[in-house]
């Protein structure tokens, strides 16, 4: 039997993660049951907030447990299926640990069709990833034709898609990266009208301000820390703020401090919401239909950084933090 | 002609109001022209948001301008009319100016009957604060019985009126004041479930904790300062926090700043929305009808703080930010 690398939480990090929280070493592969299939990954999928799920703390998801494998969005070839609903040589996705091959119950996976879309689009714009763009912006930033959008983590995953959708409906949007590469990318690859780059930009408000002429009537905010602050000069009445993350505070070691937002929003008669794409699963259908039919007619691009190599996956996430993503970040681990 | 006593603003505050900002002088009184009426006020409301009229800066509604008289809530008793809509001796209701007598469009005047209610509760539960308590409570806050509302500035017009509210839809009610003075008033006249002192409780966000065993669902926020962290603590997924004012900083001259709420947010896919009373015009009639009926069922308890006498308008509107008020703040000013 080949080693079957596997990828265990070691340690919770206090701060930010380093490479010695995870545990690279090799698991048995077991046999499926009824039920069940054998599956080897192919596209993992990296997100942010699976740094809330390193923690220990109460939060919308269980935390991951120390020695135990670290898990999250998979695409994975059927290598043996004990199921009636897959057959070997289908893809699926779903939610699976950090291995090269896994027994899986079959209940919970979802078919993906490689010849409808890239595989990988199924972790990023036709997964969770595009449907807490449409959902997040949809269901709480509810924007009409017109009105300007801010986004911030504008270049990354979610905030990409967001900003494309936000052209298709109509809107004035600008974005804000890290970077003048991700900016110009904004711009000439996803539309935006216009980006501003945060670590360049002395005063964020006075150039949002500059970028925003009519306000700002939705902030979809994927960062959540100073930036945020600097959005909030700028709502307008009756404006809404997706608070769809926070990765600029989730490695904080103290609470994180901001401007307060409450005078703001009484002034404004403003709206705040957190968004976690789980609780809209009723619309998933409708909102994978939408999207794929934008993507089908090019109106959004599909953007991702993809690593290669199973032992990448780590180092991969972490990157995260330091924005050395641009759209999706997954890992290639097919051998 | 008598001397008809008159309050302008004399200059704009910086940080707290003091008395220096008014200016007590007389005017004229003006006669009626067609569609107009000659009124000798009764109660003027003082309130909170006033202080955002004293500054210059952009808010919801139009500054004060220096040298002219302060508007607010006002029962008043018609002396003369010009118009068909009311009656000498009629009694209404309106935002009219400083003035012991003053000159005014019938439109716009609401009549009001003395014989339903005592004339200052349509500056109360009968009037805007009511509706503020109730559109609050019901449109943003959308309690289900069985949850749990906490209300900062609970003794105060509006919390008082929350709380109370909050029991009849079958909640858990919480408050916080600053005296135990007024938090045996919670739960003795109010009906709440609990009361905390901010002023003697060190550490606030265990008290609530201990106070609400099962979280918050429904944050009911009038002061928006350090309390509104405390409570921020112990929100539950899906809560919604109500900010209809914001009186612990609406003084500040610096930004004030607090714990970011945004993670918090994000964990709990809460919800956090300014509220304003003007937005909901349309939900007036139904809402007065609603309190009118709990009224008279007994089923809320009217409280004031009257004050006597023109001239004391300027410190009761004072009094307010050091909470000697308990209830709605009302000057009779009737000679």
């Amino acid at each position: 039997m080949p080693d079957n690398q596997t990828i265990l939480l070691k340690s919770r990090p206090s701060g930010k993660p380093t490479l010695a929280n995870f545990d690279l070493t090799t698991t048995e592969i077991g046999t499926p049951g009824d039920g069940e299939v054998l599956l080897r990954s192919v596209y993992v999928s990296v997100d942010p907030y699976l740094r809330g799920r390193m923690s220990d703390a109460p939060s919308y998801v269980p935390p991951f447990e120390v020695g135990k494998p670290i898990s999250s969005g998979i695409i994975a070839e059927v290598i043996e299926s004990k199921s009636d609903r897959f057959q070997k040589g289908d893809y699926v996705s779903g939610s699976l640990e950090w291995k090269e091959r896994q027994v899986a119950k079959a209940k919970g996976l979802q078919q993906v069709d490689p010849g409808k879309a890239p595989l990988s689009a199924y972790l990023g714009v036709l997964g969770m990833t595009g449907l807490t763009a449409y959902l997040g912006l949809t269901e709480i930033g509810k924007p009409k034709s017109g009105e300007t959008l801010v986004v911030s983590g504008a270049a990354g995953a979610v905030g990409s898609v967001v900003g494309q959708i936000g052209k298709i409906l109509g809107l004035r949007v600008v974005g804000i990266a890290g970077t003048d590469e991700k900016v110009d990318m904004l711009t000439s690859e996803f539309g935006f009208d216009a980006g501003i780059n945060y670590n360049t930009t002395e005063d964020m408000s006075a150039a949002i301000g500059a970028a925003c002429p009519d306000g700002v009537d939705v902030y979809f905010d994927n960062v959540g820390g100073d930036i945020s602050d600097a959005v909030l000069f700028h709502i307008n009445k009756f404006s809404r703020t997706i608070n769809c993350g926070a990765i600029a505070v989730y490695n904080s070691k103290e609470l994180p401090r901001s401007v307060s937002v409450r005078p703001f929003l009484v002034k404004n008669s403003a709206l705040m919401q957190g968004f976690i794409v789980s609780n809209y699963a009723d619309k998933f259908p409708d909102g994978v239909r939408q999207l794929a039919q934008w993507l089908q007619e090019g109106k959004i691009t599909h953007k991702e950084t993809v690593r290669e190599g199973f032992d990448t996956i780590p180092q991969a996430f972490l990157d995260l933090f330091d924005g050395k993503n641009t759209g999706k970040m997954v890992v290639n681990v097919k051998k």
